[in-house]
């Protein structure tokens, strides 16, 4: 099917061409609305009005950035990258990606499970919602999708096979390069205008040694192929309950370093911590965000380790090079190298976060300008600790040090 | 044009299809004849008979290893890498390609320039031949190459348009995982005979730290993606004579790692070293390849620093971002990061000549078995240290010291 924006209008007609949705809602009739939450895309839900609990959602990008307009132009094959991530994904962890009702490149469009008993972990975490289960879960999705697009598991050829499919998400790739790591850390117009003449601000812009730092990581964000990346995995990526936890949104999939989702994550639960320390939010939460922290980490190392011990032979290694005992060591090095990109990744999450153009309603959205101060003032401390010292920092229990630290 | 396999029968009617080439010889008539020194492809010289210095060489890949036949199948496409190589680095530094006449991704076939007062190199340094312009020529061909197919040089888009043209030289990324990285380090059917038994090779084949060390190398290789890299930079890949240097067979070509193909290069000239020191071969000749050793690795850093200084914008830096002082500091961190993994690279490719199924004639045709093992046994003293050690050393004087130590 050729290309065409949809519209509330001819929604059903273009979801009649497709069996998988008509043998779905089968004779029902449909209702269709636009959810206006979408900064990139259209999303629309589509339920049945006989039996509202069948319903469907379906995204669609369109050639420019949603939220702004047709004078933004943003190519729509960001969608074909989602869909093809997505397709990833659900091959691996199923159990954490809404199930597919039907994809098309062809029309930037992916039609996927309503997840009608699940909210926006941001919004969960802001009002202090516990995940019993979430690090166990996000730590699966991690070692999981990240160990299976690797030459740890791949073979050469499926390895780079692989890497074509997402090789040419240049945009959002620059989109990253140049929000993430560059202009939230000097004056530019596309600051917040909360940055101009702040203090703490000022006092990031001058911190050469963190920029320095930045430049590391940055380059190794667009160089270092290890595995497929979601790309954007903040909070607000994830929807989930106390039970299920779904990953969605992966626009920004590429093949990069493996520290880079793992340290948007924990740059996002840490920020999440910042701010009910500063809201002064009860002992119990702030202490559930922190073993939630060191869960993921732990956990996430240790399934990707259990993942490597059982693979046989993959493009690096082959069966007979290197007695177990010296691929031990390897593997230890290997793992504290995730670790630490994690750390500085996770603090280039944080600190962008602080003045530049995307905030987290965690912070940003704090009332009170001496609360949010303090909030901007502790994750920044954490975050250039983090970027600065990242390569020095080998264990768990240091982080929880530090963050504990920058906070008292 | 379909594919077909040229021989001497119908690469007449086949280049009178080429407005090109007719411009070329005109109404002379053509001698043609097959050069029979390709290992993987068929190379063809044409001549003119009137005029004998009117000449040039077609190069065509067959589906299959030239050198085994039939039943080694490899790919054609590894053609198209090569022309896609000789295109870009002719593009950057055209002093150094052979001027290619015609090329054709369908054929599988490149006609260029015919190269009568050049020898290849490795022939070159065996009859002990001094190229005094080598050096120069040789780090203008890295420096200008490596830094303008780099995110230091490319914007972001650019650069990943140059990855996608790469990318899927799966075949030949392949064999040097396997015959670089791998199987010359452990006990295997593909290494020479000369392996079985060889105290060296035991040793060397129960080294384990070595091992360890060769996959973190090997891991680089295959996930690293500085720049556009000719993939097997030895010195049978240049011809030269005392004024000029061209680089040929590319189609190991692919985005990798800055270090590889300068390691490539000072791995092949140390093997010529140690194969004159132990041959006795006059000082003048050995000093003269340590010098040529040392200037490339000098003037490479010079030369890929110069560019990098005229550099305004690009993929990594934004103007505006970091002040000169740490953007220097950035820098130098930076090349000796490049200069690190180019002695590890080295240290491989020395070491993978030794046993593995490709030797170097520099050292492996050494009748005397006595100075050949002495040749052996000096280059793998080099390689490992090169190996092991190579993120500990930041001197290029450090290095001539432990050639020199080494070969005592």
């Amino acid at each position: 099917m050729n290309y065409k924006i949809l519209d509330k209008n001819n929604i059903i007609e273009y979801i009649h061409s497709i069996e998988e949705i008509k043998n779905y809602f089968k004779v029902d009739d449909l209702f269709i609305d636009e959810i206006g939450d979408g900064n990139l895309n259209y999303v629309f839900i589509i339920k049945s009005i006989q039996n509202p609990k069948k319903a469907l959602i379906l995204k669609q990008a369109v050639p420019y950035l949603r939220c702004v307009g047709e004078e933004y132009p943003l190519s729509r094959e960001r969608m074909s990258y989602e869909i093809r991530a997505l397709n990833q994904f659900s091959k691996v962890t199923p159990m954490h990606i809404p199930k597919l009702y039907d994809v098309s490149e062809e029309m930037s469009c992916v039609i996927m499970e309503f997840l009608d008993e699940h909210l926006i972990m941001r919004e969960g975490l802001i009002n202090k919602t516990f995940y019993p289960n979430f690090g166990e879960h996000i730590s699966t999705f991690l070692a999981e999708n990240l160990f299976k697009t690797s030459s740890l598991h791949l073979n050469s050829t499926e390895k780079r096979k692989l890497s074509d499919n997402f090789n040419s998400n240049t945009e959002l790739c620059k989109l990253t390069e140049d929000f993430v790591f560059t202009f939230a850390f000097m004056e530019h117009e596309t600051n917040d205008a909360y940055s101009i003449n702040h203090e703490l601000a000022k006092e990031l812009f001058e911190d050469t040694s963190f920029k320095k730092a930045v430049l590391g990581l940055k380059y190794k964000f667009m160089t270092q192929s290890d595995a497929l990346l979601h790309g954007d995995l903040h909070t607000g990526s994830i929807m989930l309950n106390e039970k299920q936890t779904y990953i969605i949104d992966p626009e920004f999939a590429f093949i990069g370093p493996f520290g880079f989702d793992i340290g948007a994550l924990i740059g996002n639960l840490i920020m999440s911590y910042t701010s009910h320390v500063a809201l002064s939010s009860d002992n119990k939460y702030i202490n559930w965000i922190l073993e939630t922290i060191e869960e993921v980490l732990t956990k996430f190392e240790e399934k990707f380790l259990t993942l490597w011990n059982l693979q046989e032979e993959s493009a690096l290694i082959v069966d007979g090079f290197i007695p177990d005992h010296d691929l031990n060591k390897y593997k230890k090095e290997f793992m504290i190298n995730i670790f630490q990109d994690a750390l500085g990744y996770a603090g280039c999450k944080m600190t962008r976060r602080m003045f530049g153009i995307a905030g987290v309603a965690d912070i940003r959205d704090i009332e009170d300008e001496q609360i949010r101060d303090n909030a901007i003032k502790m994750t920044l401390d954490i975050a250039k600790v983090f970027v600065k010292e990242h390569k020095e920092i080998t264990k768990i229990e240091t982080v929880l040090h530090i963050i504990k630290e920058k906070t008292k």
